[in-house]
């Protein structure tokens, strides 16, 4: 099968053949190098508590250097970032797709979050400092980073929540304070910078010009001892190491006044401005990753439902099942046709116009491909929920993106009340029926 | 609001600047007229149930005329038939969406089911007479006319089963016998022919040659006094006059030998081949009436949710209210955007081509508005399944397509099969999927 | 099968032998006169819209004297009513179930709504002059009544909003003003009593003091000529007939100040007093009508599953069938027992203990019905939302009850809100959780 | 609260003075000792590989000494037991629900599973060796078990299927190969006995006598070599130390002829009667400790619904969460009715005549409480994936039984096909309905 074939035609037509080329070779090198190196990548990460956390597996390196030479690099980069290959969101969602598969073809491309929104901040807002100390080493997957936004205790999902400080003390120098947790990516020995959202502010007739994205270096945070990494948050018992999602706090960490210039990104108070700026394409590369992994669930349960036999006859062979595998399919079409359209709207109109859409993809992928893991790992059985089949971890991560950006009930929220505004148009369409009614009524 | 507001982008590129205009017209003539003209509609029909299939509401009469002039007729014509205005199926679908929010605009365009179905049949297959008699009268709206298809006591959804037989007696002539029902279209006093599915032969080695479809004189048939029109059947408790879905009885009502060429439609036997052409795209209309049906309940519920108010607050500012209103939202959207990948698929590639596409639009979009439908008389409570809405009549209306042209559970088996006989790619897949991995432990 | 099949074990221990006896024995008037005869019952209905609602089918009347013949009369009159023949709640719900699957049994029993809670309320305050002119001729079977609560405009399922007025004028008379509609019963020619919610007063220091329920003679109301009644109004295009679901306005109504003690049922400004005490059993023989309104269904579906051929093979032998089949006959009994629960708990503690337990089986029990109900139209192909079986209309009657007497959405929050008063608990039980693990650790 | 609070009325008059008494010990010892000690608990389980399966938590012996002086040891024996405290099961799946809310609470009170099911056979079909040798101390809490019956690569719901062989070699000794996994607590290094479901005939004349329950020495066993615990499966992420889910392998392992006796349980060819005996009474046990989680997760939510503020206001104060908690709240207690009501016919009637109950209960209980806990999840948002609420724990571990003993779809395509086996009486009733009806017609 070619990649071609998952491509709704209407959509097919809007790629480039440079486009649809890088992504036929995604599928290639995805099924050919990054699925089979999961194993082995799993593998290579140490058991032992001491050492966990220590090292990376061997394999990734590899695979990045075999991305490298197909040219399969950075390609998340749009067109708004030179840096980049310059695939449209709609291309690189197609490749997102076959990414999302495998546990190491993200890193293997260096597409894999959180680093990818950080470049695109970095590279949008960095200075030359940040870009020579930071961005160019992170575009050549040579260092990795963290975000540090969500906090122990509060509602992140609306970051004036926000409360992690940074106070200017006589000295000049910022001093903060404060848990953050969830922060992805932390743990692993590679991360050398924190972007970490921090309240700078208090003036209430402007609260969103409190917070201050602030660019630590990680390895000195930890150094001066008054940032600590706490331990790492597990996801259904996974850790995710050497990755981890850690707890980071921040006791009296100052820094000083001259390096201030290089450590606020962007300028004091735009904190909201960066954040936003990270999260409309980012969301709809997720939602095409988990698009893949449904695909890929659909293509396991494929392939058990041939050999299984149930009362005598292979699953393949079952109504309940065939049919139970047609309604996958039709979800996970229905959700991929959401996606790929709200990836195209922001290529031709901005992440701004393509709110809605996003939102909608958001909102409806996670639980779909949730649902689509779990109906795979009922028809393994026991060995579903094991370590014998990628299902269950699969579960796992994908069922905190119902969470992370924001939980389901918030967008859900957000764009019903968007909606709500425009009920005013539904009085007006039914005063004018009702006034032409009376019209008619004399013909 | 414009209709252009109604397209998601990527199809809206694939619209002509004429076909822009005829969606924009068409929704404009639903809005001022058909829409307000539907409780006239119905008022016209009398109660009396000794005239209630007499006559046809003067409200539609004047429709039509109102249409004829704007340009908006047989708009559900492709580009295969010369007699029509030739929009692709993609632009009749969006002006389908329109169509279907009122009882009256369907008929009212010439677009009404199942004449529509009954034209293109008749213009593809049928001969000079079939053309002059009944496709000329039919394309200018001047006479009405039904499927017999369905019968008592048969699963019709295969057509194989089909019983209704037309037999050769001595003389040549064809001797019909069986019950048909459900003939939608059948009661109304303009119906003038009725093409009937029959069986004409016994080959068990040829079953899908043993069909063929009589074009029938309906009022001939029913002086004979050898046809019957039974009784009228109801749809939740509306009878739908003077359209209706009947139920016929053929008693030996004998068609002479003579007029063999003008009553037999393409040829003996090809009755299966007739029937599949009328399928593809109608489904996808069908589809998109339903997603305009679906929209218009929610304009309704955006109305009421502005006056009516629940524990002191209007229900536009209830949590529960809006977020549920935003998931609705996005189910329809969801929809649509499956059927309009269908209807887009059909222009580029052909019904046969877009089997799969249409099978799901089909499968999901009744569910979907179904749902719309039934929330939205909840949130009108006790009006909600009155005639003071539209709501209940269209959702009886709707919950036919889940049965008609086949139930779900017959296109979601039949997709399910089809996706079962390439589970085998499954398999190598995964073959080469654990070779590779081997490959790569060694690297 | 006898009745004792039907009930759960833990239920059936509680049964008095007179009580399963009198369940026995509806059982089989149900099914061996009942259920045969509603065909019967329909046809003796009119179609001419002119006699629709002048007459009731004569079946009625045989049925009623063969049921008092068998002493099955009234059966919902429980304990607190000398007047009846005193079965528990739990007993007359079991009952209730087999009288719900037939058109005319609930008549024919003298246990159809809304004349059950009129009557009751009569029996519990009513006057020497009510129950001579109303009660006692409603106990026999020889009038009709009304309840006139819903109001036109209004979210009635709050009786704050209630506001047909009755107002004091000079001469003392009661003077008469608003609309209600959906007033069950009131198009029986023999309905001659109208208990009307009516606000009485103003005062906004005592809402629940405001209104008052009136006893109206309905002949003497209409014969005024200020008491109109308007229309019917429909349920998914039935009307009932000659029950009807009805409009009736009050124009300037004047009520006599003589008559002012035979109007005013148990006093001025209790009327909330009064419709409380109508809901709480009555709203579980609602529900237990539904179980076997759902029962009924899933027996209409095993029969045709005996003989309907999908695909070569009985729909009976299909396994997505069967499975259905299993998981519809687990979904009514979650809801049996919610609802005999419930009913057990009024028995032995009152139904202002109950109420949780009511409001539960309130909620989920149409839901869970309407989605078998719909499963057995679907299994039925268009067959099911016709006349030829009874499904289609009893979901429009069933769809209705998650309407009456408050919405869904009401009876939830309710619940939901009721819940929250008892979630400090939760703080209580962590703390000393939290508490107690310090004290073991020192273990 | 007192436990008499979460047991419905009916249920309620069924259970002893002595019964009731132990329920509320036993809530009184699982909130005060039990759950607080759960962090401890999974805090003295070595993180190192090396030591992880060595040990098992200190606290477990506390908190078994403590259970035994309060009389709360081995509730689960029924009155068939006389070696047990004879509850019935009602009683016994009240304490059920409150020992599933903790981790530790099942082994404290020697009521975990698998051994549970392991007494009971050893009780009932063990010799005198059995008795001395390992029912004693697992009675007593000194030893663990596992019953090794699912197999790798095998459908292991039908039982059939088993195929790790036990053959007679020429010496008379019983030679053992397969391997089996998923047996829960092998890796306990208490674990001391295998019950082992092998192949032990070939007589396709006799299928359910070909299968023999062998009771093997877990040491003996593993010193042999010859039988080798491969490794722990994991649930999700967790592997369930020092408990686990393993993986075993028999490669030739013999067993001598003289030993034969103590070897085979109840007899050769007995192994299916001897594992239908386990099921019953065990999986409603199951389901009662799933309700319990299911309580337990709306309290944790409860409790955080009064301090986390979304959008200014608690979320104990918005209007969806309220309703959801609602709905949450009648999904369990259907479910606690499904499975008391269970209980109570195996109590009175024995687990065969109760198969039906067992089926549905089993069916439900765990989709709805996994429902309710991913609720709970979202509800807490990153924290409800992570290890600091119980949640994500519970999840895992109630997913599993959706699967053992039989996935979902097995027990209700089981169920169905015994709904059909009824299907013939819905023919009697329609056609006795259709006669009554001409009957009726003349009267």
């Amino acid at each position: 099968m070619s990649a071609k074939d998952d491509i709704p035609a209407i959509f097919l037509e809007k790629i480039s053949p440079r486009g649809l080329e890088a992504i036929e070779k995604t599928k290639q090198f995805v099924e050919n190098y990054c699925l089979p190196a999961d194993k082995l990548y799993h593998e290579q990460i140490s058991t032992d508590p001491a050492l966990r956390w220590k090292s990376t597996p061997q394999i990734t390196g590899k695979l990045k250097k075999k991305a490298k030479e197909l040219g399969l690099w950075n390609m998340f980069l749009s067109k708004h970032y030179k840096e980049g290959p310059q695939y449209t969101n709609l291309e690189y969602g197609l490749m997102a797709q076959y990414l999302g598969r495998s546990a190491v073809a993200p890193e293997a491309t260096n597409t894999a979050a959180p680093d990818t929104g950080n470049m695109e901040i970095l590279a949008k807002y960095g200075n030359a400092y940040h870009k020579e100390k930071y961005l160019n080493p992170l575009l050549n997957g040579d260092i990795r980073s963290a975000f540090l936004m969500t906090e122990k205790g509060t509602s992140s999902s609306n970051a004036l929540n926000i409360s992690c400080s940074a106070k200017l003390n006589s000295r000049g120098n910022y001093v903060i304070n404060g848990v953050k947790w969830f922060a992805s990516g932390a743990g692993d020995p590679r991360c050398s910078v924190w972007l970490t959202m921090c309240k700078t502010g208090d003036d209430t007739t402007k609260l969103y010009r409190n917070h201050t994205v602030l660019v630590l270096d990680a390895k000195k945070a930890l150094a001066s001892g008054k940032a600590k990494l706490i331990r790492p948050l597990g996801v259904f018992g996974y850790d995710d190491a050497p990755h981890g999602h850690c707890e980071i706090v921040f006791n009296d960490y100052e820094v000083p006044a001259d390096e201030m210039k290089n450590v606020v990104l962007a300028g004091v108070g735009r904190g909201f401005e960066l954040i936003q700026s990270r999260l409309g394409p980012g969301r709809i590369h997720h939602c095409m990753r988990l698009i893949g992994v449904g695909e890929f669930s659909l293509l396991r349960v494929a392939n058990r439902a041939n050999h299984r036999e149930i009362g005598g006859k292979p699953l393949a062979k079952r109504e309940s099942f065939i049919n139970q595998f047609a309604q996958n399919k039709i979800d996970i079409q229905k959700c991929r046709l959401l996606v790929l359209n709200a990836a195209h709207k922001i290529d031709i109109a901005g992440a701004k116009a393509a709110q809605r859409d996003i939102a909608m993809a958001k909102i409806e992928t996670p639980r779909t491909i949730l649902k689509i893991l779990d109906w795979g790992i009922q028809m393994f059985g026991a060995e579903g929920v094991s370590q014998d089949t990628e299902l269950a971890m699969l579960y796992a991560q994908s069922r905190t993106l119902r969470i992370a950006d924001g939980p389901d009930e918030a967008h859900l929220n957000q764009l019903g009340r968007n909606e709500a505004k425009k009920f005013h148009e539904a009085d007006g369409f039914f005063a004018t029926y009702e006034k032409n009614r009376e019209i008619l009524a004399k013909l």
